[in-house]
């Protein structure tokens, strides 16, 4: 998805057209309709949102992805009830977000009967962005929680060598007021995404993001892809952070940590192999109150105190713009999806 | 709790000596004896453990807060079980602590039979660290997600006053090949504690802690405390989560926000009045397999990867040696100590 430099000129495309076109990339490149449905729906939805790193420009991971056979793009998965609050999903060597699908309904009635339940996944492929897989829940007045581990790239605080993923904590909650409010932040101190746009782009990157093949210092978002590292954000701390997902998204799961699977024998595989984890929370069982009532004051609390855009504020400006006036696509890349539709 | 510094002598104690003449200080100002038993060992675990900003250094603050009648020493925690997988406590004004012990056997059961569960105590003050609260869940095989608001000191990220509490996060999960693995760390750059003891011990911060009264960065404890403010850790993430923590340990419990109280009244008061919230999870619920064997795993790659120590593994190793040796504490401190106790 590389716009050509001497060549600016845009397309806008409706969030309709932009999924259905690229619902035929998935199935074109050997998907089953429904994974299809799924991931064409996720991606546009990054992609209307502003959410680059991960919008179109990862499919040409993805289709790399599938057509190393490292990934299942037809994988049907297995949704496991055992426990009154506890749901577990086997992907099938297939993608997170179709087990998530599966899972979705007897996640929800879970965890308005008992309260709070969770969502186990693994043998699970996710190249996606993590608020997605959170937002719906909020929509429908629940709480969620989710966590991914992904490739051995970030070097823990006071290690020598790479071991955890970028592992993203995404959150939702609702609000009285507006749309939910929703984060979803790398442990990394960034996230993978964004170090690939800036190598793409020729950019420089802040301090203290990433290391070197020899695990110094480096700006260079190319030195950090070819055998550098990533940092945690936030020390020590965000280090621990990135631990506990390790040990909730692959631990409990059952799905690989970051470090544990072997691509070698897949060349062009990029989905990382892993495991996902999800809590959903009834919150109004909390107290007597209404949650999305004191969320509302919470937020406006924090307008008052001066912080004028909360997370997911820039997401929900995008689409609107993007609702309103079409998502607007570079030709040369727009002409590239086509081209991968097969038409 | 001000050390002589003219007088360095020390004297050794046991954790039970220490518990005990701790118990008998709360007890002498006006709890009652179940509420100074979870107290005092919660105290002298701290100070057991080296954790020293939440050790015997918060004995003062405990009983000015008792003795504002801010706080209510003699609270009796109602208990209710809402759900499968969901129990709520108030712990009627009183300290979190003893609301957590009313309500851990329900909370276990319902964690083993459901797979997850989730306790909401609100109407409590937590004045201690949040680590005992998770740590005793991992000794039992689970999985244990902590979190507490405070009082507000920490200005959001992007905004201009304060307004979240320190919020720590904290999370127990068990290992088969040693001691559980355990972290607790402030959503501010700096526990509140730690500026504390810096000021009493006339020491600068390190630059990012912290800004003075006029929003201005400073290094100095002393200006954080008198007006001033701490900034989260880590950016725009540690401001997320922070956020995070008010949403789940005051909006869902029905807890105070970490600025809704007014202790004006009281003068002396110190006890943060908010809530708490704690997620306990059966991990092996999660695969077929052994948690504990797979986050023995991981340790075991994060030690070949360079990281010599986990988190907690510092306070193991102090209170390996105060349960060897004694815990030493200095001879003014325990003279300021038995007086309190009343001999």
């Amino acid at each position: 998805m590389r716009a050509n430099p001497t060549d600016q000129s845009t397309r806008t495309v409706s969030f309709e057209q932009l999924t259905e076109l690229l619902r035929r990339i998935f199935v074109a490149h050997g998907t089953s309709a429904e994974v299809a449905d799924v991931l064409a729906e996720n991606c546009a939805s990054a992609q209307r949102d502003g959410s680059h790193s991960h919008g179109i420009f990862r499919i040409p991971g993805y289709l790399s992805s599938l057509a190393s056979g490292w990934v299942d793009g037809k994988a049907v998965p297995l949704v496991e009830d055992v426990g009154a609050a506890f749901v577990r999903a086997d992907a099938g060597g297939g993608f997170a977000q179709p087990a998530l699908k599966a899972a979705r309904a007897l996640l929800i009635d879970k965890a308005r009967s008992a309260g709070i339940a969770i969502l186990a996944i693994r043998n699970s492929h996710h190249f996606a962005a993590l608020w997605p897989d959170v937002e719906p829940f909020a929509e429908q007045g629940l709480v969620a929680l989710s966590m991914v581990n992904s490739m051995t790239c970030v070097v823990p605080h006071g290690a020598r060598q790479p071991l955890f993923g970028t592992n993203p904590i995404a959150f939702a909650a609702p609000r009285a007021g507006g749309a939910p409010i929703v984060f979803d932040l790398a442990t990394s101190a960034i996230a993978h995404g964004d170090v690939q746009i800036a190598a793409r782009e020729g950019r420089l990157l802040p301090a203290g993001m990433g290391v070197d093949c020899a695990g110094q210092p480096t700006e260079d978002p190319r030195a950090i892809l070819e055998d550098g590292a990533l940092l945690p954000f936030g020390g020590h701390k965000g280090s621990a952070l990135s631990m506990m997902v390790e040990l909730l998204a692959a631990g409990l799961t059952g799905g690989n940590f970051s470090f544990e699977f072997d691509w070698s024998k897949h060349p062009g595989a990029q989905t990382p192999w892993t495991g996902q984890l999800l809590i959903v929370i009834d919150p109004d069982k909390g107290s007597g109150q209404s949650f999305a009532q004191r969320s509302e004051e919470l937020v406006r609390q924090l307008h008052g105190a001066g912080q004028e855009r909360l997370p997911g504020d820039r997401r929900y400006s995008e689409r609107a713009r993007s609702m309103a006036h079409g998502i607007s696509i570079a030709l040369a890349d727009l002409e590239r999806l086509q081209a991968l539709a097969g038409h």
